[in-house]
């Protein structure tokens, strides 16, 4: 048992990283609770794809979590962008940690048209507002752990300190705010609320850490003991479904894994179980009432065609021949670039990086090789269709160097 | 007449700095059409305050603007939110150039609470995405010119470049945003709309012109010719008054001149004629396309105290004594600082600054002396009573360094 249990109320609590958190921290000893209104699974279905895992509905997510942990996960749904429902819930279970994990966290579905980029950014924004201002009247002393994504610095050309540097320009001095150059409407979305949230803490003395993680991947932290009701969803789909994660999906049923343009994009990447170990560490470990911490939570960074060998390799271990096909790229990105961010809050609070992919790899293939049909059978969400350019149409496949070199 | 006549459609044409555009643009031979929902008169109103200039309503203004100019200004009424209406007006009128005056410009007014808050950010959001999106599908070539505000910086220790910086950090080399710390939700909007802009000309390809305005003040410009059907309102409750203006609105009703604090916050202003000869030099002189520029738009940085002793100066001349009062500041902010911004763009491209703001102080309390009974109506909208800790009640007057070293 923890020596102080933490008193943690989740938004998003069903998904993603909503509903294993929820568990992780139970199993540690602390308290849950958490509130959602399932557009997780509407945007997917939008985007006609499901969960390549199969997942239950709330009421027996619920049950199973009672049985598992012998207690209940006390539960809401609703909207986010309602302050009187978030001041309700709020008042009812008084947390002592807010995560906020309830705003759409798609890059592609942020750029489908002028609706779906003010959509994200406003209920990203009002979400954010509405848990800002609740602790602020409310639970005053709560932390608020908020999501934020590495996404929001963008690929400079100098270093990524966390959060803040110390500059000398013009021959004086100051500490600054790092600045931030996000590539979507939804990546933008996430520097609003960072700016948001870094305000809020300085005029009302709340505190706050805003994770800007890294791109996560896995299907199974070991609080959910293999209970099919505990599993979390895993998307592959163009527009919700992450890198390895789509890699892996693609891998089982035997179609081309596809990194995007020349395919050197660098990205920080954490399996879900360390997503969840650095998120149980931020709330362990609040700051100080006025305090602002940024974390720049991730493993090891790779380039995205690395991450396609590696698949390529662990797949076939397993009987699996994998292709790696480049597809045309519907974003616009640096595909070679440099990218060097700091990453050492975390490792001072005591995160243990996982440091064997290879593992999680092989634990992801085994779980989805039992997915097969269900990814089959929404194979045609898989190649993207998005164009940051506003264009709606199907990539192509294209010359990579990587096939030109004779690698594959 | 112009060598090239622009196209100009005015978001938010009805407001402080959007009806004498209109005017300023159409005297210089362009071509005007705008949009406006009144919102500003309900804020205003809702702050239990009016304009001192009495403003007509628009059935008058367009009248008189056809009398004075002889041609009719297309107008439309709307809501700037709605994507359909905006789309509808762009190919309907088909501009070269876009001015996005169509935002809430009130740090008060957004710190009154979470739904004001919440209504300043999303509607500044919206409003700016729609614009950006029609730009992008219907008049890719027209130059964005959008209003930001010096707040946007803060008060950072180093010099404010406009908008982009060159640093060197840890030994390599970028140029990066300048990083903003703005100083309330509302400059904070301007902020996202900024980053939002940046993003879309990089993608999109689009042009504009992102102008971090100092504050401006003033009633009169030349192309009025004292119509009092054609002048401007001119705000002096404690969300929607500006510096000067409240200042010179006390002054007329023998109300004491309030600094805030201390009084040494230091800010760029300029008088109204000369944001009128900025925004034309700017619509005159597109960027390239994908081009996105950051004007800082003043004419001088001034100590808050050395204003109020300006305006108690000129006010003496005409014979109204005037005391200055320092009140509690309601706001957040720092009240000693470094403030060293440049603004050499828009000299670069012909701005001839006013410089003298004796003369405009002048002009500015003869038209308010006129106006004596309406301000002294809505006298308690003078003394704030928004706190950016959330409370509300009204501020006192405090004991100054000012009035403590004999100077009044």
């Amino acid at each position: 048992m923890k020596e102080k249990v933490v008193r943690v109320f989740i938004a998003g609590i069903d998904g993603y990283l909503g509903w294993p958190l929820a568990q992780h921290l139970t199993a540690a000893g602390h308290q849950v609770a958490g509130a959602d209104l399932y557009l997780r699974r509407k945007w997917v279905d939008e985007m006609g794809s499901w969960s390549a895992m199969p997942i239950r509905p709330m009421e027996e997510r619920l049950a199973a979590f009672k049985e598992r942990f012998g207690q209940e996960l006390l539960f809401w749904e609703g909207d986010l962008q309602d302050y009187e429902f978030v001041e309700r819930m709020m008042r009812e279970f008084s947390p002592e940690a807010i995560v906020h994990l309830g705003e759409c966290p798609s890059a592609p579905y942020s750029m489908v048209d002028v609706h779906h980029a003010t959509w994200v950014q406003t209920n990203n924004i009002t979400t954010t507002f509405n848990l800002l201002f609740a602790i602020r009247d409310i639970v005053p002393d709560a932390h608020l752990v908020k999501l934020g994504t590495m996404g929001e610095y963008g690929t400079p050309a100098v270093d990524i300190p966390e959060g803040f540097f110390d500059i000398e320009y013009r021959g004086r001095q100051d500490r600054l705010p790092f600045p931030r150059q996000a590539g979507s409407w939804y990546h933008w979305s996430k520097v609003h609320g960072s700016n948001n949230i870094m305000f809020a803490t300085k005029i009302w003395g709340i505190r706050a850490t805003d994770i800007m993680q890294g791109v996560v991947f896995g299907t199974q932290i070991d609080a959910m003991d293999g209970d099919p009701r505990l599993c979390t969803r895993l998307d592959f789909d163009q527009a919700f479904g992450t890198a390895i994660n789509r890699f892996c999906c693609q891998a089982v049923i035997g179609h081309p894994v596809t990194p995007y343009g020349k395919g050197h994009q660098k990205r920080g990447f954490l399996p879900l179980r360390d997503s969840m170990q650095c998120l149980t560490l931020a709330l362990e470990n609040p700051p100080e009432p006025g305090g602002y911490r940024v974390f720049n939570q991730f493993e090891d960074v790779y380039d995205v065609t690395q991450l396609a060998l590696r698949v390529q390799s662990v797949a076939g271990e397993l009987g699996l021949p994998v292709e790696i096909r480049n597809l045309e790229n519907p974003r616009q990105e640096l595909e070679e670039h440099y990218f060097n961010p700091d990453h050492q809050h975390l490792l001072d609070l005591g995160y243990r990086p996982t440091h064997d992919m290879e593992c999680e790899l092989r634990i992801m293939l085994g779980d989805l090789i039992e997915q097969r049909d269900r990814i089959e059978a929404k194979r045609d969400a898989l190649i993207p269709d998005v164009h940051w350019n506003g264009a709606r149409s199907r990539v192509h496949f294209i010359e990579s160097e990587i096939a030109a070199s004779g690698l594959l």
